[in-house]
């Protein structure tokens, strides 16, 4: 009856290393009126968990020193004192980097409807934080338009994999991704159907950029921040959109970043540049996941998940966002028997 | 019958000096089919002309070597092939750094209505692009709600100063200005009514801006960008709006700009930064003219203006527009005799 945990315990600089988190054996959370305990079964391993481990302002609080590495996850309910979970139901929300958690007042779960006829870790990448993610950004904040110029960074991750593709199938006058490397360029390419992919890690990122769109970018999304968030900035059409979903570029610099020198640009070219958090669009989560089941079950959504087994390997699998090495959304595997029925 | 005009003999780097422009004696031109003279009386000088002296794509072209310095200003009209223009008619537009203009199809003058009660200097400035600029920026990019804390840089400059005055008529939680020099910062607090001014000459901008807006910056009006843009985005509050009027402090700047930093603080907060030009909103200039008008005429929208004698003086006028020399709305006087009726 024990929870292994993994805890912050120092704050990391730069990159999060071996003495930025331990792994604690603790007893098992009880279930209190009102509560249900979860059994987890995958947790979902996103940029910004690194942004929580600074003692920065933030959209939510850093997390303490001490406590669990906050976190999304999905897991089962073993046991209820709830009228919102029943034994048996499959939940996502914020289950953090243990293996067992509690659903309560406070800490909300929502529970996965059954007959989906998706896989648990589909559902986490496509119709989780991911997709919704992808999805509230480019037709909400981003203001799609059919015919518009896309570019997306962070083309073969979770979230911009996605963006390309709902941007094609809703009529994008052209689709351009910007990855780091040829081999995830041309996996952006041929699995995700974007119409071109740039390396950012090639010289001349902004002439390419140019020669790609060479009417301007209508539609930025990025998720990178940083020379590559400037370089598109230098390109943007009239009246264009920025979408500001995350900056990874930034999250384990140590340096003061060089800094975004073309935002006058948005003054000639009347562009409007705005940031945005998934849970900001909670209300409408379901407008977006039937619409992205739609596409998956319609075979027009490729999608991966990079499973990684063993909670003890969660932080590799974070700081792996960042070097550039996984494919897909990344899912850490604490309990292979939590899954959706067909 | 010989018409005194200013080109541009060279593009500045950095600072505009002598060898920039080149004061020519032409002849007076000859006013066609459609077409109406106007002897100039008054130029606007606005820092955007310098801008328009680099050869860098811009929201308009840039002005041409041997080409007149394009500008607005105000002038009567002295012979008229048209129907929009009477003899006599006080016009506004395009006029360019020199004695003679010619409105025609391609550069069109708007007539100043009669018995407005106002002088043309005051016209200019309040019911022209300056006052234009800052209303429609504060209102319609800014989305401005009475309670917003409110930030103006360049707050003791011609816009500046309107924006705080409207934002206060319209019930502003604070408004806080951004100047440079304790006597600019005195002026914008005692003349034009904000709460406070912050002297960004002085040390730790940032920290006196959190002081003065403890709960953060709702809506922040940039004329100046660069490193006082960066203070500001380090201190919006949530769903803060951030609009990009001008960038002063770029303009004449050699180095590359040490860049914006901060931009990943418009995701934490949900922010909004846009970028707009005053043109975009000229059908309906109208409205904004009746209500500055009447903040005029009822005493609540303090205004000065900085007459420069001699078409000759034009350049220095607008270099002071760089060095914080000047106070209020730079007006270069062309021809005295021009001027509206009671």
């Amino acid at each position: 009856m024990q929870n292994r945990r993994i805890v912050l315990s120092q704050r990391p600089s730069g990159m999060a290393d071996v003495s930025t988190t331990s792994l604690e054996l603790r007893e098992r959370p009880v279930c209190g009126a009102g509560e249900a305990l979860i059994k987890v079964g995958l947790l979902s391993i996103d940029p910004t968990i690194r942004t929580w481990m600074n003692d920065a302002p933030g959209y939510l609080a850093p997390i303490a020193i001490g406590d669990v590495i906050r976190s999304g996850g999905a897991g089962v309910v073993v046991e209820s004192h709830s009228d919102r979970y029943a034994i048996g139901d499959v939940v996502i929300g914020m289950t953090g980097w243990q293996e067992w958690a509690i659903a309560s007042a406070e800490n909300r779960f929502s529970v996965v409807p059954r007959g989906l006829g998706l896989d648990l870790a589909t559902v986490m990448n496509v119709l989780g934080t991911t997709g919704l993610t992808a999805y509230f950004g480019l037709m909400d904040v981003g203001l799609f338009r059919p015919g518009d110029v896309v570019v997306v960074s962070g083309a073969g991750g979770a979230t911009g994999s996605v963006v390309g593709q709902i941007a094609r199938a809703k009529g994008a006058g052209k689709v351009v991704g910007i990855a780091g490397g040829p081999e995830k360029c041309a996996e952006v390419v041929e699995l995700y159907g974007f119409d071109e992919c740039l390396d950012y890690r090639a010289a001349h990122l902004g002439r390419r950029l140019r020669a790609a769109c060479p009417e301007g970018v209508d539609l930025y999304f990025d998720n990178v921040g940083g020379e590559i968030l400037d370089a598109v900035l230098a390109n943007i059409a009239m009246n264009s959109r920025i979408v500001l979903c995350g900056a990874i570029s930034q999250y384990n610099s140590l340096e003061t970043s060089k800094g975004i020198a073309h935002t006058p640009m948005l003054i000639m070219r009347r562009g409007r540049m705005q940031g945005f958090i998934v849970f900001d669009f909670a209300s409408r989560y379901g407008e977006a996941q039937v619409e992205l089941a739609a596409m998956v079950h319609a075979g027009t959504l490729a999608h991966q998940e990079h499973l990684v087994h063993g909670l003890e390997h969660a932080l590799d699998a974070m700081n792996h966002l960042f070097t550039g090495a996984n494919h897909g959304k990344t899912l850490v595997v604490v309990d292979e028997s939590v899954r959706l029925d067909g």
